[in-house]
């Protein structure tokens, strides 16, 4: 049976909502998902599952210090997660802050892993986005990302 | 049955080796596949195939005008390539001339309507680049690349 | 004298509409400007300018085809336009919708050229940007943008 | 009298060996200027230079965790590093393997500092660039970007 990762990294606590929404709506769909601050994964974990979502807040334009660097300490396992599927999601202070650009940062990685990933044609294109608090525009999003995620790993499971 | 297209703009005629290399490896594996220049096609067509394969010189690091033009002119089946299975390739004249940021902006693209990518966790990350001409490198990237789009295609028809 | 040009794509004119706040800003402060839509300028008056500023809608992630044809145009006067200053804005539908890759998609473009570009520590990091209509917000740092691009035309002069 | 950091992450050497040329050549042009491994620097440290060249190797496509790190440390001085020059370069293993992507990435994080940057119209665009081993074609563009470099933050003393 498929299983998600959600990871992420967060100060303020808006990264992790974000993850918590996802996370929600994955379950309520009767998916296994787990939920890690990065802090309290290994990349070994990555092994395990067969969608990884990733959330960063966006620091000056890609994925914040503790994520990238899980993601280079990933390279032990480079190879092995090939065709997983993947996605990103990221929390920012403004509009055209840097968060479309930490999106991709993060996409770049799960590409350079041999992963699959899908944009939206409507909504945040690239993933979800919260600027500032998380509204219900960002909420809507988490939720309509996650299951396309969901309907994209019953296709490829 | 599965079908594939294969969209490039040329004016030295690289690009269109690439997708002529990658038209053939698609239809040596029993996938049928057409290919266009940018200038012989129609966005509507594109509702025609489950694959999409998009291949641009890399001109000041983005997609060239023909094919971004061509782009722009398929909002009018915004929302009808949700789910197709996308990819892209560049031909450059310089190692660090643009082209991995010409990929990036076709996979954009791509992305915002709403197609599914995968990247290649061996050669060319993003999709094949050729330097200048096409050397075994290229021609094996372009192989690569097309057999894996292949697979994905395979599992999601 | 430093001499500042602008051009634009538009279609619904809010980027028209961000060319010309800038615009007025930059006369206010006694800067001789012309700004143009894209259709109505060729690449060789680039080099009439010291500055340039290139503004597009944001048209699935990237630069608008029209920008995009002119700037591959402009390859006649490459190494022409070494030295001189550039900035970018883009105007779209959403957030999240491409609109920061829009603008990067721009500044690569400004970059090849071998052009200077500054980005902005407050307000909208890579250049201004609209979401639907021109909000307080919009306007502000499109003068904002414009006050900083006239300060480093100064110093550069 | 104007002054020049190097910033560099490096495992292997590369990347030690690219901010060391352009080090070297920025001395032969008697521009004050100091190299050190991110490790041994803090971001307290930039206030007290004009020039701030950031090199990393290439790792999934964006800057190597510990430059990534000290860019958000970096924070604590927003604000203040507004109108220095900066600069990226980038060591990869393989052509196509998220170089270009890499040294986007820095620059970013220096856009978003609110810094100005240069691209060149000729050899690595955006910044150097080694593919593997440092070779000619790597080391002239390192030499010719310090120059570029040097010319800039001259005319902007």
């Amino acid at each position: 049976m498929a299983k998600i990762v959600i990871i992420y990294h967060t100060r303020t606590g808006t990264t992790k909502k974000m993850a918590e929404i996802i996370h929600m709506e994955i379950k309520n769909n009767n998916i296994e998902a787990d939920i890690f601050p990065v802090e309290s994964v290994k990349p070994k974990q990555l092994l395990d599952y067969d969608g990884i979502i990733i959330g960063s807040p966006t620091y000056y334009g890609t994925l914040a210090g503790p994520i990238k660097q899980f993601i280079d300490d990933s390279v032990a396992f480079h190879g092995k997660l090939d065709g997983k599927i993947g996605m990103a999601f990221s929390s920012s202070a403004n509009i055209a802050g840097g968060n479309e650009t930490t999106i991709i940062s993060i996409l770049q990685a799960l590409l350079i892993h041999g992963m699959i990933i899908q944009g939206d044609f409507k909504g945040d294109h690239y993933g979800p986005v919260a600027i500032g608090k998380i509204d219900k525009r960002c909420e809507d999003n988490c939720r309509r990302m996650a299951l396309r995620f969901i309907e994209l790993l019953r296709k490829l499971a």
